[in-house]
């Protein structure tokens, strides 16, 4: 394998792949960049075993010259320190060059690094993914449903299944569902798909998805996904990333909304934000984050705060409209606060059905979201 | 105590003295903030005993009304929560009151704080400082001299001088110089000083130094230092700023200095900076960071490091003028990396006395610093 690359192209795949490097791999090989180079294109290849990423170079792009391929083969080079030393190479071409077992040289400039890499055939085999149902979602559209529901899934790993999101798709609708068994998320969005495909309990890693979202460009950029027995592969410009399917039954959620409530509310998302962060600062104190959120009147609701070391914050705020029983509860004010910095409406809505009963939170001026939040049982 | 006050010019004066509040305060006052209220100035103060923080609050400042004191007096109020409190209320006015047993309510808008403070009267002293003898120094110098040295200072308690930087001042020239016994660095400056007026052996806290960095504004501000028996003190603008001068006899580094050097070059800095820095890369995957550094030619040096594991980087580095004989010396190459970061120059002068004597480095255009880096024995 011999080769010579611009170094920005390279450099930018590197950093793609490089978040599937296993950082205490299992074999030295998974703590490697898998690099296969031919006379048409050269792919970079990393993977932990749960992720898989792999980035395409083009030899040519819009008539440039990217790469001159030598000679084509393959090589693992580990990520230590090859993913930072090309970041920092002096010149704007990079060669690339493998000899007798595995002994690779790169030089740029006045630089020359020697590694000894791995044998290229010991790396895993990526999934085989039948292509045939591929669904389509804009890359803004999809991180924005990440967004909304990654924050509510569980960090334990007591039960690995809750640690994802799970994805339904339903008459070209597509659901997140995310809880920990104390809050959920939820986001729908109609999106492109085959004739009357579908699936559901499909269950993402929530870190796999923030992982994916990163890689996501902000410009508008079409995502094809790939559901497959036990993968997921999404397709984001010149990436592949490869996703397991998290084993386990998903719980049913679907009847823990209530239809009706005593009580409901209209507030301003903003300034319910900065009120809840407030209390929030007090609440921490006492590790529990409780907060109390109790009606006043038709306009008005007090929250409120208290560390027994020290003190008390009291918060008035407006609400823009209210329909109801008057109300008196607790909850983890960490759990409302994820929910208000994610909600993309100026205006929410807000819906109780009882002290111990879930808390309902919605935009106002669409039905995409919905958010619950379990009340906490105080003695007053 | 009774005020109002502008939310801004508190929370400016809350985040200047919370650099000195202790984190974990040996007795729970420290852990707070002491408010003094008169009718002329409201005095915050914070002290983690090492070091103390006095921020100065004016009453009015350009014609505007900062403060309106309804009550003068005083109060020590927890940090935590406080300090975070303060920047998130929702008003421009805040409004203090203390009340009987030392119970404290904070408005804002719609929010109502209650705390419980402490008895003023148990804050520890400031030093008594004599102000005599004055010497001034443009803030941004003080910086440059601060960032120029603190890196050199040992980050072991076992001795504990060697965790400040040393200052002299004689013949109105401030000169700094801290070192961990492996490397040193020196900077000295032409300062505002009453005739005569000097000091020796006045060893500061590197840390320390740092955090006065912090409070120092980019722009142009005089700075009166004042030095007493045990403490230095500080003031920027309308902060003190007072300081524990550390205990123990800080060696004598004055003979270190070579008067000739055996090989001496100048290089260009930046790219000096990048080789090596490539060169460390490779060099801390053996924990010792350690880079060989060799002239090849009258206008080349060749720099190298290994790592066992994974390989081997070599860089040719171009000479600007080179005189004396060959050299071949390893040392390391963090060390190195730290003073071509603070170098102000665009090249360099590197002066060596054989294999195991001291490097010598100084910027080319000015004679202010002197940086030393021991070399490492090595092998081959």
């Amino acid at each position: 394998m011999k080769l010579t690359i611009n170094r920005n192209y390279l450099n930018d795949a590197i950093q793609q792949v490089s978040k599937a490097v296993s950082s205490r791999p299992a074999m030295p090989i998974l703590g490697g960049i898998k690099i296969d180079v031919t006379h048409q294109v050269i792919v970079l290849t990393a993977s932990d075993t749960d992720i898989s990423i792999q980035s395409f170079i083009p030899i040519e792009q819009d008539q440039m010259i990217v790469a001159t391929i030598h000679e084509p083969g393959n090589i693992i080079l580990p990520a230590k320190v090859f993913v930072e030393m090309i970041k920092k190479l002096p010149a704007d071409q990079v060669s690339i060059e493998v000899e007798d077992h595995f002994r690779t040289t790169i030089r740029s400039g006045s630089t020359e690094i020697q590694m000894v890499g791995f044998d290229p055939e010991e790396f895993p085999l990526l999934p085989a993914i039948d292509q045939n149902e591929i669904i389509q979602i804009p890359g803004d559209l999809l991180k924005t449903m990440i967004r909304q529901t990654i924050f509510s899934a569980s960090t334990s790993e007591q039960t690995p299944v809750l640690t994802g999101v799970l994805w339904n798709l339903k008459d070209n609708v597509l659901k997140f569902v995310s809880t920990d068994r104390h809050r959920l998320a939820s986001r729908t969005a109609a999106i492109t798909a085959p004739d009357q495909y579908q699936f559901n309990h499909i269950v993402i890693a929530a870190k796999t998805l923030s992982e994916l979202s990163r890689l996501i460009p902000d410009q508008n950029t079409m995502i094809d996904i790939v559901v497959a027995e036990n993968q997921v592969l999404f397709k984001v410009d010149n990436i592949l990333f490869y996703t397991r399917i998290l084993d386990g039954t998903y719980p049913d959620t679907s009847k823990i909304i209530p239809q009706t409530y005593e009580t409901e509310m209209v507030i301003d998302t903003k300034s319910l934000l900065e009120a809840i962060d407030r209390a929030y600062l007090m609440s921490r104190e006492e590790k529990t984050n409780i907060v109390r959120f109790m009606t006043i009147d038709e306009h008005t609701v007090e929250i409120s705060s208290s560390s027994t070391e020290l003190g008390k914050v009291t918060e008035q705020q407006k609400v823009q409209s209210y329909k109801g029983e008057p109300l008196k509860i607790a909850f983890n004010s960490k759990y409302m606060i994820d929910v208000l910095k994610v909600v993309d409406s100026e205006q929410i809505f807000i819906g109780f059905s009882g002290t111990m009963r879930p808390i309902i939170i919605k935009p106002l001026d669409h039905d995409y979201n919905t958010y619950i939040i379990l009340p906490y049982r105080t003695v007053n």
